[in-house]
């Protein structure tokens, strides 16, 4: 941000505020601390161990005056797909890492349950109604296998018109890619380079899940999964957590001198079922999402230095560069063809790895995303840092039934 | 409230808010609609027939202005008992009341997921991020049978602890029913005395369940499901739905002469296992919630004129009286021997017939609550009708792992 303090900063907020007649912004948010699980197959860990990890990791990533006791609320993404009892899970886990009494609740959005979790919190510091709110996510899908894998993961699409049918996400994710491919220039390779690009990020990232380099060949020859998607354009099933702090703009100096403010923060929602959405060579809930996040932060897509987005597949990252305003409708595969988003690129896109690479442990997803815009923004990515001032996250659930997007900057 | 205009109540808030050093109250949000299905054992209808009901009687009870396209995000509390997908379920459900792209998420919270599906639509509007809310609940449990049941009830209690030792809600309770009794005056009739009563008053809600009173011998002499707890003192299975509506406290007369304003609204958490707990003759979790909300609302419980309380026990109803502040402890029973709570007594307690009568849709129970709330302060709930400008209302998940408490008024 151009301001230099955070007063600045809200000063900024407030006389953007008056463009819009109808909403008012509230309080101003920033996340003061977040960290997460390194992601990956931990059979030998529960579902708490993965929670208290990233809890821990969150609150020593706080710079200064962190007391556990100011922590009055907790929002915890979580699918339920393994490792956890289904029902009232938040409270189980939040008091497990000794946060007492507070309101705490499961926010369940599919893959998007993390983002929806974050934006609970957002609201909740916005409101006035609480100080310091956790947002956290988690999911545990090694203790998946077989049969319960497919019922499990089957829970989150369409299950009326896709999941009875057979449809899984793969084929679901196969034909907006097929779709893409022939109504664009784009080819196969475009798809594989995707996967390329994130497998190099997570090579540099200590907690992905694959820490290693793949070359275009290996993907480009990888088995068919649904045509056109092979092996390597899928991301893995993931066990992890994450979680971020959040509180009021005015108080971030209390913690830290590099407050991440959140700048823009949005959701939107659409027809489960393909074939009941405007589009399938995009997602509308996320064009609905970043058309609100950038006009509450008043910037545009031109403004972003980095983004964190949603690769479940490497179709959905294409895709993602369109919804979010980075390419033009059928041109997201140029920013690929270009090296755009590679991490020397001019706009790195998935620094961490992405699902692709980091991985995917459902429910904590989209605050993962935020644990790496908290370290890109403070300057704390080690090997694979970028030069970033806003930063953009994106998280998706039920290939595209719901999105959030967020917006973050720092002060320069 | 005792000012006669919304100007005059937002002016009051505000003043009182000062009162508190910290903690800024956002703005003032208030209900302008709100409707519920009939609760009952509908196998013939789907989830989303139950949700359309609630959600066309909600937008019916609007007395004017309502624009569905107003709607800008809608919170919808679900535990996925049965009829519905499990993840992602919202989306599906909002689509489904041709409610376009807007945030929607599901909200998990055991037997409270309803209650917290509100406070998370107070969260939005008060934080100035959203102007119409839609804060759901639905439950379809008439799906379940024999071992589906028992595999999807456990799925809110401590798994650890309680349900693979074979401890079920009924179970659990007991225990505290059993040991309320031997700490205090109470006896068994005083707990058939609630059934009683809320059964009295649900035979005057068209929309309950069970809409005929029962003897007092009936009660006391009904079979026992975990002693002292016989069948009558237990809530049953029920489908149902329902929804309100939540906007700026100083929008609302755009709306209606008569908003309801949310005036407390606050959550609290435990641990799930009774034995971990500070107490079992009452629920830390409510307590927590009622003193954060009565703060909020700067009144005290003798403030109070009416409340739907959180009975899915009749012990639940005695204990919610202490923990809520209406009895001391261990005299909650008293309020039951004395009539005090009866629809004629002085501080009327679950006019609609509680969930002991009205039902308990697990994830729709915590805004019915509300729509009860609604018509009472309204004037509109016909032969049940009591006097109030003042009600509470009281939603408890997982045995007092989670618990919602909300304080409502109108202008007088």
């Amino acid at each position: 941000m151009t301001e230099a303090t955070a007063d600045g900063y809200q000063q900024s907020r407030s006389e953007s505020s008056t463009t819009n007649s109808k909403t008012t912004p509230g309080r101003p948010v920033a996340i003061v601390g977040a960290g997460q699980s390194t992601y990956g197959e931990f059979p030998e860990l529960s579902i708490t161990d993965l929670f208290a990890d990233a809890y821990a990791q969150t609150t020593e990533s706080v710079d200064r005056n962190f007391l556990p006791t100011e922590i009055d609320a907790a929002y915890v993404g979580n699918l339920g797909v393994g490792g956890v009892q289904l029902g009232i899970s938040s409270a189980l886990l939040t008091r497990a890492v000794g946060l007492q009494k507070i309101p705490t609740q499961r926010v369940e959005n599919a893959c998007a349950s993390g983002g929806f979790a974050l934006l609970d919190a957002v609201h909740a510091v916005a409101s006035g109604r609480h100080d310091m709110v956790l947002a956290g996510g988690v999911e545990k899908m090694s203790d998946l296998s077989g049969d319960r894998t497919k019922y499990w993961l089957g829970v989150s699409g369409d299950t009326e018109y896709e999941r009875l049918a057979g449809m899984t996400f793969a084929g679901v994710y196969a034909l907006m890619a097929q779709r893409y491919i022939s109504e664009t220039d784009a080819e196969k390779d475009h798809l594989s380079r995707v996967a390329v690009k994130n497998h190099a990020n997570g090579a540099k990232n200590d907690q992905a899940q694959f820490q290693r380099e793949i070359s275009l060949n290996k993907a480009m020859g990888a088995p068919e999964i649904a045509a056109p998607l092979g092996l390597f354009d899928a991301c893995p099933m993931s066990d992890g957590a994450a979680c971020a702090l959040v509180v009021p703009a005015e108080d971030a100096h209390h913690y830290t001198d590099q407050p991440v403010y959140v700048i823009g923060s949005a959701g939107g929602s659409d027809y489960l079922a393909l074939h009941d959405r405007d589009t399938i060579t995009g997602i509308p809930a996320v064009q609905t999402a970043a058309a609100r996040a950038f006009e509450q932060a008043g910037v545009s897509p031109d403004d972003v230095d980095h983004a964190e987005v949603h690769d479940c597949f490497t179709i959905a990252e294409l895709l993602a560069y369109e919804d979010l305003g980075f390419a033009s409708p059928g041109e997201g595969w140029k920013l690929i063809e270009e090296g755009t988003t590679e991490l020397e690129g001019s706009f790195p896109v998935n620094t961490s790895g992405g699902l692709k690479a980091k991985g995917h442990p459902l429910g904590a997803t989209g605050i993962g995303q935020t644990v790496e815009v908290f370290k890109q923004l403070r300057g704390d990515a080690g090997n694979r840092q970028v030069d970033a001032s806003l930063s953009l996250s994106h998280n998706v659930g039920g290939s595209g039934g719901a999105a959030s997007v967020f917006l973050y900057e720092v002060d320069r």
